[in-house]
């Protein structure tokens, strides 16, 4: 393999379990309402079932860009609609929205990322805006040398063929230099379309709540159960 | 004062000593030719001399943006001509231009920098491009939450005002509760005229070689001495 000079990440679900963070905080900020018989895991679902598609709405030209807070937002109404909860302030809602600020990283990430930067460029690679990659990153311990992303891109989200090519600009490395880290098969095969770009797939079986087949669809360099397991085939 | 969340820092100068290590760069480089009677703190000082009028001319809208790479080499090629230095293969003037990668911090930098993050997201806000002030930071230990500066931003060079609001939107944050700190009066100026932005200044007698006069000829919130000196009273 040519030589790699960065690991570009993506975060939500490969780097960090958004969905414990959300469901736990969902639950605290309606504690104080009258809303029994929710399944919080399914509300941090269906909140994140909102989030391709309203992407797409960016990604296709029908809106122009803006950051992952103001689609989070967006989708944070409709859910709380769709569950019927009512009586959050704007200030209480604004709060739910940034849980996407303070999720917990896995509990590899750290200490794999930390063996990582050792030898290559880290940064994410994430829909999510460079504020929140800050904030979360400060709160979780996440060693970045750099926040890239579809805001610092220049208003590309992926699987964006520019959002990929646009990472690697900024990194001012060719593509094949760089290596995408994540946990879903179409973001991988969408970098290395879009530019050659290397792949690694990690396997999050506990991304969505009870274990599921978390495998790879296509061929990638690398097939690692964790940040850590992939951090030893690459000599960190 | 408005509570204040970030701190944005100019770098050439202000967190490392550029003309030290672009003056020991350019000596090593040109060891093995016939060179005699250079002073290289001169060289690098000339050098630098170039780098305001050629990103004027991105900034007056002349030439599209490019990274400062392209900038520093085509002042690069001028400055050999000015001293009458030939021989340089391609290969060795590329690496010699990467010498604004490797400079090193200020004695104080590092250690100010860790105190200030304890409290503040810190941030470079330079005109260096995101691979420069990655390579420098992985090499001297910046310990850097996110890299801003005229790439990230979209494409602007300071003092331009876009490039402060752009730093203040990429964060997220209102202009009023960031801080550039910087080594110069027109950056400090211009931050504040273009978006309210929060300022403080510090002395670098020595960016330019023997000492000199490094004071502040305008009102900010903080003047120090260093970043030690201003992580003091920022309760750092």
């Amino acid at each position: 393999m040519a030589q790699v000079d960065a690991l570009i990440f993506d975060v939500f679900g490969t780097v960090v379990d958004w969905r414990s963070g959300v469901a736990r905080e969902a639950e605290a900020a309606t504690r104080h309402l009258d809303v029994t018989g929710v399944d919080w895991g399914h509300f941090a679902d269906r909140w994140r079932a909102r989030y391709g598609p309203s992407m797409a709405a960016v990604r296709e030209g029908r809106r122009p860009f803006v950051p992952l807070d103001v689609l989070h937002r967006e989708n944070l109404d409709g859910v709380l609609e769709e569950f019927g909860i009512t009586g959050l302030t704007e200030e209480e809602t604004d709060g739910l929205n940034r849980a996407w600020h303070r999720l917990d990283p896995w509990p590899d990430s750290v200490t794999g990322l930390m063996r990582l930067r050792s030898k290559f460029i880290i940064a994410p690679h994430s829909n999510g805006h460079l504020a929140l990659m800050v904030n979360m990153a400060r709160r979780a311990g996440l060693p970045w040398d750099a926040i890239l992303g579809a805001e610092v891109v220049g208003g590309h989200y992926k699987p964006a063929p520019e959002s990929y090519r646009g990472a690697a600009r900024m990194l001012d490395l060719p593509p094949e230099r760089v290596m995408l880290v994540a946990a879903h098969n179409g973001d991988l095969v969408a970098a290395h379309e879009a530019c050659g770009m290397r792949t690694a797939f990690i396997s999050r079986p506990l991304e969505y709540g009870a274990a599921r087949e978390a495998v790879p669809t296509a061929t990638y360099d690398y097939a690692a159960l964790d940040l850590e397991d992939l951090a030893t085939p690459l000599g960190c």
